[in-house]
């Protein structure tokens, strides 16, 4: 797996590294088969999300992960490989989101991720947003979800003058 | 709160139960401090999240839910309330998420679903797409979330002639 390509820390991380057309690649997460149901018991208990035995005989033939439990599952990846851990005002929303392939328990995601734009705020100088494509890939490289994600990123502030 | 406008039951919901132009408002659920922290130290451990002594400090002034907290909020009433148990077959994507308000502990949600369009699937003969916009409302009827899903469901099996 080829890293990200960011040259700054998520700590030293600002609008600025988000440059359109770079791809980032990364993370591995694990899909395990408690949490599919734990997960689903709480926020999404439908019979192929909640009981490998029903599932079964269900839709998809087997257990599969809720389409929100893989979508915090990404999250967790950007958190800790593309989000700024200094300047991240959070998002205003995302696009297109598709559920291509089911997730399945044992299942090992990773993310790819292109930025399509980064465009300065026009009202707040301090901001930026930054509309991203992302991938959501299984262990055999099937993109099981994509989405279109904008972040607003607080841009680097200027360096103190002595 | 008006009630959700099924005249079925979950389980004996089927597409043709979904009405184009039916407006559906349901549910209550509360958002609890200690599930916001956990969730995001889980998915999505940004400071806003999953630190109150931080958080107030932060862009928002206070602890906030995850937008994909709430989308699983959202997720549970939709379960609850709004689906079908036997006739879901599950959701091809959403379009147009959009975080319009912080969500906040102690808030409690709720949900106005209104079915946009309902069209029998041209290749499989025993299932449809409904398409709904759903709105998330908290305690003060201020729309917090929005989003547009679409799901696929089962049409009503033909009566068995006798």
């Amino acid at each position: 797996m080829s890293p990200s390509l960011f040259l700054t820390p998520a700590d030293d991380r600002y609008f600025e590294d988000y440059v359109t057309g770079d791809i980032h690649r990364f993370g591995r997460i694990a899909v395990e088969e408690d949490e599919v149901i734990s997960f689903a018991k709480r926020f999404d208990p439908q019979s192929f999300h909640t009981d490998a035995d029903v599932a079964r005989q269900g839709p998809f033939g087997g257990l599969i992960a809720s389409g929100w439990h893989t979508a915090g599952l990404m999250m967790r990846l950007l958190t800790e490989h593309f989000l700024s851990s200094v300047a991240s005002l959070g998002s205003p929303g995302i696009d297109e989101l598709r559920w291509l392939k089911p997730v399945r328990p044992s299942d090992v995601l990773s993310l790819r991720v292109t930025i399509r734009e980064a465009v300065p705020s026009r009202s707040k100088p301090d901001r930026g947003m930054v509309r991203s494509f992302i991938e959501v890939l299984n262990q055999s490289d099937d993109v099981v979800m994509t989405l279109v994600a904008m972040v607003l990123v607080g841009r680097r502030p200027a360096p103190l003058r002595q």
